[in-house]
């Protein structure tokens, strides 16, 4: 099975358990569990589950306690997506080749799946903490700081605060945009969830200090090589290959890392992150090569 | 000191301890930080934290160790009105006398300010159990099941699955509203934040299921009372003393409580509420005057 095979059945096995947390469509308030769902299902490469339970298998973590994390980590994901499409941010109809969940269900409807899919992330780390207390009397240390993880990261000291600084420089340009401002955007936007993921998978199958301290680092190169992989598609793909229109960056007239140093410096720049990610992962010990695999997949990707 | 001189007492601390949470206004982001920052600081009441504490001193807690969640369950109520706010779904431009969120920080700040505070909550939360499980070799359940309590009831089965069905059910008017969906919408979008507030003092206080239970019941009714009293006031209010345009639930068309049971059925269904309320609580045992005073006090309340 070549590389991209066994991302997809890893793919196709993480939708599988997070099918099982979406809630039922019933009740009164249906709609939104309706909206919920259908940007849970709308897709993706279920990269943040899938990096989380590599680095969970790379630190011999076994069994089923890091699902809740893996949907939880999905979820705020997803959230993400759907309060960035929204009108009073970047007003997208299109997100992998689907409408996006506010065209479908008007906007009220997309804030407040939005929330509800945020707010539910943490309802099922919350439960799986109150079930591990029940069966052992107390809550596992190593849930917590996985909790902890995730929530900062998520928020303004981490994706949320990418988003705002991202969405205060549009319209200024790439002129005005200083290396390290959106060495920030990066870290966080993107860098701050993929870096939780790797981080919580060595958290949860216990693996010391150090470890958890690389899958920090791994996370910010690869967060980085990512993002300015996303750029590059930006500007190299098509609308059929990556199911939304390409060029908006420039037409948003976005400082992106293409538009501030150029294609060529950009190229660059995903290769020298992604092998220092690399580099760092292959000092963890145990059998790094799916995730080691998974990286450079990620940086050729072409959507 | 009166009840009024008493809750403004307990109000004025709690607005102390709260402070201490809110983060500094520094680095890249601090427009999304003063944006939360001054949808806090906007004031309201403190009723859910208020509450909590008092349900958790009713039982015997003593200590800080709710602290972490009065201000969690403040910072989601606030949340959801900055969300509430904005143009998508009330398009309101003032609360309590202050302009709102978007209205001073712009749409697309007052969306993500949002955001980090609903998960800023969970933040504190999480910090609250890393350090808890340090001190003692694990999390103790009881803080679990508070976190489980609080996100359970703040999400689609709660206060989002209320506020949904009551967006959906604007326009529709007084006549197409149904006795059970008015009050699917007050006891969850209302009453859900409050039901939580009264149980987690309980939980983390360590009392018994069957008072945890109570406190539930007890969260349902006054949160029913609550809301009818909201919805009298907008009829009957002053800008001046409500600090926000009185009768907007007519021109909105809103089908509240008001509008499809008058105003005389409605006064009837605050006073029974709240008394089946205190009647639950003096079963409680304890030290229950300053609960009692306190639900009391919201019934007759002004603004």
């Amino acid at each position: 099975m070549g590389i991209a095979e066994e991302i997809a059945a890893r793919a196709a096995q993480i939708d599988k358990m997070i099918e099982g947390y979406l809630p039922t469509e019933e009740g009164y308030a249906r709609t939104v569990l309706s909206a919920m769902n259908y940007s849970v299902r709308a897709g993706g490469k279920r990269l943040r589950p899938m990096l989380m339970e590599a680095s969970y298998e790379l630190f011999g973590g076994q069994g089923e306690r890091v699902y809740p994390f893996m949907a939880a980590i999905e979820l705020i994901h997803t959230y993400s997506l759907v309060h960035d499409d929204l009108p009073s941010l970047d007003n997208d109809e299109y997100r992998r080749g689907k409408k996006t969940t506010h065209a479908v269900y008007g906007e009220a409807m997309g804030l407040l799946a939005g929330d509800a899919l945020l707010n539910y992330a943490y309802e099922i780390l919350a439960e799986a903490m109150v079930n591990d207390a029940l069966a052992n009397g107390a809550c596992e240390t190593n849930m917590a700081r996985a909790f902890a993880a995730l929530s900062s990261n998520a928020g303004y000291r981490g994706m949320v605060g990418g988003q705002v600084v991202d969405v205060e420089s549009e319209e200024t340009g790439a002129d005005s945009m200083s290396r390290e401002k959106l060495s920030y955007i990066y870290r966080n936007k993107t860098g701050a969830l993929i870096q939780a993921a790797l981080m919580i998978g060595a958290i949860l199958a216990d693996a010391d200090e150090e470890a958890v301290g690389k899958m920090r680092e791994i996370g910010d190169h690869l967060g980085m090589a990512f993002q300015i992989r996303d750029d590059i598609l930006d500007v190299t793909s098509t609308l059929e290959v990556l199911g939304k229109p390409i060029g908006s960056d420039e037409k948003n007239h976005k400082a992106t890392y293409v538009a501030v140093y150029g294609m060529e410096q950009a190229k660059r720049e995903v290769e020298r992150t992604s092998e220092e990610a690399v580099r760092i992962l292959e000092t963890c010990g145990g059998d790094c090569r799916f995730l080691r695999e998974l990286f450079r997949y990620l940086i050729d990707r072409e959507k």
